[in-house]
């Protein structure tokens, strides 16, 4: 039950049958390594979210480069990069069922791991799970910083972390994230989001220490914005996912001044599959890359993609330039790169650029589809 | 690389794990064989579109209940459900690229195939394949009825039909689908679309004939205009897929009197996991369900989605009733069927209803991801 990877090593970009997930090695590479050297430079500790690339593959290039390990959002995410030697992981989500707990502590027993707390449910579940199965992990208290999603309010989590600390388990300190930050458009909303964000962190903080218990990190941030989590002295852990990447949907940001540039590394190869006059209709839709923030852009052409459905996508003329023909090879910039790549198998990876590279390798998407 | 799946036969609805993709057979099953009523008793062939549920086990229960064989958007999938035992599969959709029409022909050396074309270039490589191969194959010259996506005007099929002849190919006839139609909201605006549809593909079909090529069927049709193809006289098969599970898109347009109704059949169950004073996270955000057709409905409950992202689904009051508890389960109805489908690796399909039902059967979803 899983499709033949569309190229095999040593292919040239030419053959590479399509829609394909495509990665660009060597811009992926400066991505991982222009972000490991921020975290060095600025004495953070980095732990990139691998919820969006779901593979061991990149999370082992990420350690390498000098993150600590690795967040996912789920425990089927963690159990299946672990399977694949991934051996430091923050689940930086709540989870609250019991069945799920214990799929968690027993996996605490194999490698070092994380969980986020939100409920004192949460926190009594977790706590019994751990004891029945004789294992321990870190727990941070999640406070919302402004997202209004998972969280809890400042003043309520003192009470959690009492809680985390009586049960007997390690209280590691405050997950401290706000999604929406990362897609405001300008600096400006980004740096007045993040200055709320990190002022109820800091009352969460200031909160837990002076009720006598130590907080050994505030952890959080995105690509969006890492760059005033940094900036703030609070945040000891920064957790940026897409920068490995990027997508249009972080490029259309205004990008801040003091930001590092991140380049385009995820691509889908498509090609024309239908010429008509006015339009031509290329072989990848909404099943080869995820439209929640938008369509793809065309790389390097003046073509405006159009939503074609499921299985096709419609490129019309965006300025003086002929369509491409029949057969010809389109290649896109997904929107948001996250959901686009839990609809493939398998990572492309190109060395020498797409225009005349070889495929270097051929990765595995072990998390992919790891919904629970 | 595949997730377990959710839950065993003989497993109570509560222990289904979450998010998971859940069938309720009795819907499932009344829908299926109320198509076929509907087929059979209108004298036309019926060729669900397995896009919809990628999935043999509810093929083989199409054509049990009467259907003649499946359509498919791509080869891959075709490859999938043959694999899995389904000997009657429709390509409706192009094929230009030369490597994918080579595993076509093989294909068509094991079961009864068919394709669509709408190029001369795709026509003259099609024959080449084939010729390579030694197989053979229903070649539909497809035409362009509204939608404005792959297709050629009524006028230029009799040339396409022409050079399939020529090249000793099989012409079966005219694929004129119009897909944009399915979803207009009123009967008012599905019948004109239909009514330029049919006399767009009447035009092409007497173009043809008249060029003294017999025309054997045009097909097409889907899930929300079927009743229209039916009584044009003009249809000799359709093509419906969404009708086996329904979705919240196909449930908001407004019912046309005549049209047999079909239940929602397909859900994804989910579990609250955190809970604030004014909203609830569920489990489920947009890698458990497609958002391209709008957000999921929340089923049974006076509940707002609101999009949460890739893993959180955020409810919000939408009337009187309190919200749902932390580990609560919460059904949604999809927006859009298929490519929500292409998010699971399984279906849990239940007996019984969603309230107190078991598990009856947990069925593979072979074509998952299988987008090329």
């Amino acid at each position: 039950m899983s499709l033949a990877a569309a190229a095999r090593v040593g292919d040239a970009v030419d053959a590479i049958d399509t829609p394909a997930l495509v990665i660009d090695l060597d811009a992926l590479e400066r991505n991982i390594e222009r972000m490991a050297a921020y975290a060095r430079e600025h004495g953070l500790r980095l732990r990139p979210h691998a919820k969006t690339h779901k593979c061991a593959e990149i999370a082992r290039r990420q350690i390498a480069a000098g993150a600590v390990g690795v967040c996912v959002q789920k425990l089927s995410e963690a159990q299946a990069l672990a399977e694949a030697g991934i051996d430091d992981i923050f689940v930086s989500n709540q989870i609250v069922d019991e069945a799920k707990l214990a799929g968690l502590a027993a996996l605490a027993g194999r490698i070092k791991l994380a969980i986020a707390v939100d409920s004192a449910l949460g926190v009594d579940r977790l706590a019994a799970a751990l004891k029945a199965s004789g294992s321990t992990l870190d727990v941070f208290v999640e406070v919302d910083v402004g997202h209004g999603r998972c969280g809890v309010a400042p003043t309520a989590a003192v009470a959690l972390a009492h809680q985390v600390v009586s049960h007997g388990l390690r209280f590691a300190g405050l997950q401290a994230y706000h999604g929406r930050a990362q897609h405001l458009r300008t600096p400006a909303e980004r740096e007045s989001a993040i200055r709320h964000a990190v002022g109820l962190a800091r009352a969460a903080q200031a909160g837990v220490t002076s009720a006598g218990i130590t907080c050994p990190l505030v952890t959080g941030a995105g690509t969006g914005t890492f760059v005033l989590e940094a900036a703030s002295g609070l945040y000891g852990e920064i957790q940026p996912g897409s920068y490995v990447f990027m997508d249009r949907d972080y490029a259309d940001n205004h990008a801040a001044p003091q930001a590092p540039a991140f380049k385009h590394a995820l691509f889908v190869k498509s090609q024309v599959m239908s010429a008509g006059s006015s339009h031509v209709v290329i072989d990848a839709g909404h099943k080869s890359h995820a439209i929640d923030s938008g369509l793809p852009r065309v790389l390097g052409r003046e073509l405006e993609f159009i939503n074609g459905g499921d299985e096709h996508g419609i490129l019309r003329r965006h300025g003086g330039a002929p369509l491409p023909a029949l057969g010809e090879t389109v290649w896109l910039i997904p929107g948001h790169c996250d959901p686009t790549v839990n609809l493939h198998w398998h990572y492309i990876a190109v060395r020498g650029g797409l225009a005349a590279g070889r495929v270097e390798a051929v990765w595995p998407i072990e998390a992919r589809g790891c919904i629970r």
